[in-house]
């Protein structure tokens, strides 16, 4: 196919704003770029060449080549993508929330686990029980219209920080993986999110920490009631209700739900992710499932208790897990040694 | 902005394919061809009106622009899609697997509500009670994997012929509605449907009918299980239990659950639709709410009660929702009179 040069001058002159949308893609693939790494907080090794060779092979044509409309990336937030120690992001939320609850109920002033969570007692709040904690949970993410909750969480995330680094907890992405969903955006992947986490919490800041826009967010979900305000105007109440538990096998059923396909791809870090990375790993042609390691007490922490690290209630990773990984070709990943730079702070 | 020709002829022999991605955007937006009628299956008058000046009053600057990725259209299938009498096509479908269902349990062959749908008796099929008809959804819509299901649907789908029409169920999709889509699609809007049919049943046929892809149907959903097969592979199971009513009031929960956003458009043709009609057009901004009137009975039904058409069960269409359409500026399509063409297969 050829193109005379005058009929190409001819389109310069009319369709100027077409050839910037040209030069635009074209810088995209020229080689010189096309050749830079994509994911340069990543140290050279297994880990990142699963990840370059399993997009290459599938997105070029060949055995493993994945229809573009098929390519569905899963990631496990807390863990994989944010920091989730020394407590997950929406629980330190819920706990934050528990004045202004009791504010306007005072009752619940001298009730448990109200009066613990008011007296500021860490080690005290840290041995809630579990029932303590779901009742937290229940005032503080339900009873509300899911508006009002967009509204509570936007304010929240702009303004709390993280104890250890002192920064907004969307600034605790881990920059690698931010490259990674970049890398696999930019090669035809839809990018999303599996959470444990309340997938109306995580929406609110999905696309700016992300890029992940709402309807790419599957988590843990209440029921939600519809209704009017009372000027007659729809409302959409937040009901202390569990629809979908969105952790283990429940990962899956999310997935099923809200996606309708069987990931290529799936991220995530701890037992919790467990039967999303077999389910995505048990589908035809070629799949890639990978566990973070929490290896980097200096860097970020160091949990497990896989690998004689020290054990932990939040994104337990147990031996039997790592183990399993081994047997079936999960690629872990290790925080320490596959991750040159941790969050994009760093200098 | 300019470009010599010299680098322009490099570029031609460096960068055919880019030429050939150029031509092919030029070709979409050559003004000859965006000034095309988008919809030519609609006549003209209200409703054709009241689509093209929301899209273009929505995708062009000025202040009822909405940003590419809140652009968010949502569809009720049955009775908006595609046709939905005699008979909704997913109980056609029910019925229809009762034979297979008795084979493998032959104990419910004596049975009600079994016995009358092996009679082929229409008369008496027709009479069936709620809770028998959902006996036999239950029946025929679980006890098998998602994969099984999506198979037995693929078959009836491609197989199974409308009694008036003697064709496929998937090409009596209203072409008005088809172009419709494509242009809202063509404008950067995500169409998704949000039916009272089953979610898994809709999503495998959706792209083909519609081209609207599995993660872009809302729908009635059960609940699934995970589990493992014989050979210890990961299964997920379809369950007798209700998890998401898509209907009334559910489906601005559904849509809630599965999308996160609030549509600008919604297109219905049922009271079932009137809660998501009402929700979509409590939004800020411009806002489009329609329903379709089936008052064709010469070329497709005719029914309501609305309007002193004929009353129905199956995608009823009331004077208070004709009234309240009126009242709220909602648009009422006229089957008869707003379209040219019903189905693509008409000359």
């Amino acid at each position: 196919m050829t193109f005379g040069s005058s009929f190409l001058s001819m389109l310069m002159a009319t369709h100027a704003r077409l050839l910037i949308v040209l030069f635009a893609s074209m810088s995209l693939s020229a080689p010189a770029l096309a050749q830079a790494d994509p994911l340069p907080s990543w140290n050279d090794g297994a880990a990142k060449t699963a990840i370059t060779a399993f997009v290459e092979a599938t997105t070029r044509p060949g055995p493993k080549f994945v229809a573009p409309e098929a390519r569905v990336a899963t990631f496990d937030q807390d863990g994989t993508l944010w920091v989730e120690h020394p407590m997950y992001t929406q629980l330190i939320y819920c706990l934050d929330k528990v004045p202004a609850v009791v504010a306007k109920k005072p009752e619940l002033a001298t009730v448990e686990p109200f009066k613990t969570v008011l007296s500021g007692d860490h080690e005290a709040i840290a041995k809630l029980s579990m029932p303590d904690l779901e009742k937290i949970l229940a005032a503080t993410l339900s009873g509300m219209t899911v508006d009002q909750f967009d509204d509570e969480v936007k304010k929240w995330i702009a303004s709390a920080k993280h104890p250890r680094w002192k920064r907004p907890y969307t600034e605790l992405a881990y920059q690698p993986m931010l490259e990674l969903l970049k890398y696999l955006r930019a090669n035809g992947y839809k990018t999303y999110i599996a959470t444990g986490g309340g997938q109306d919490f995580v929406r609110v800041y999905a696309q700016q920490a992300y890029g992940i826009a709402p309807e790419q967010v599957v988590g843990t979900a209440g029921g939600i009631k519809y209704g009017y305000d009372k000027n007659g105007q729809p409302t959409l109440t937040k009901e202390p209700k569990l629809l979908l538990n969105d952790n283990d096998a429940g990962k899956v059923e999310g997935i099923h739900l809200v996606i309708g396909r069987r990931p290529y791809l799936t991220f995530g870090n701890s037992t919790g992710d467990r039967q999303m990375l077999e389910y995505t790993a048990a589908g035809d042609g070629a799949r890639l499932a990978m566990l973070v390691l929490h290896d980097d007490a200096t860097r970020e922490y160091a949990y497990g208790p896989a690998r004689g690290l020290p054990d932990s209630k939040v994104g337990t990773f147990t031996q039997a897990l790592y183990d399993e990984a081994q047997k079936k070709n999960w690629v872990v990943i290790s925080m320490k040694s596959d991750w040159k730079r941790i969050f994009a702070f760093e200098p």
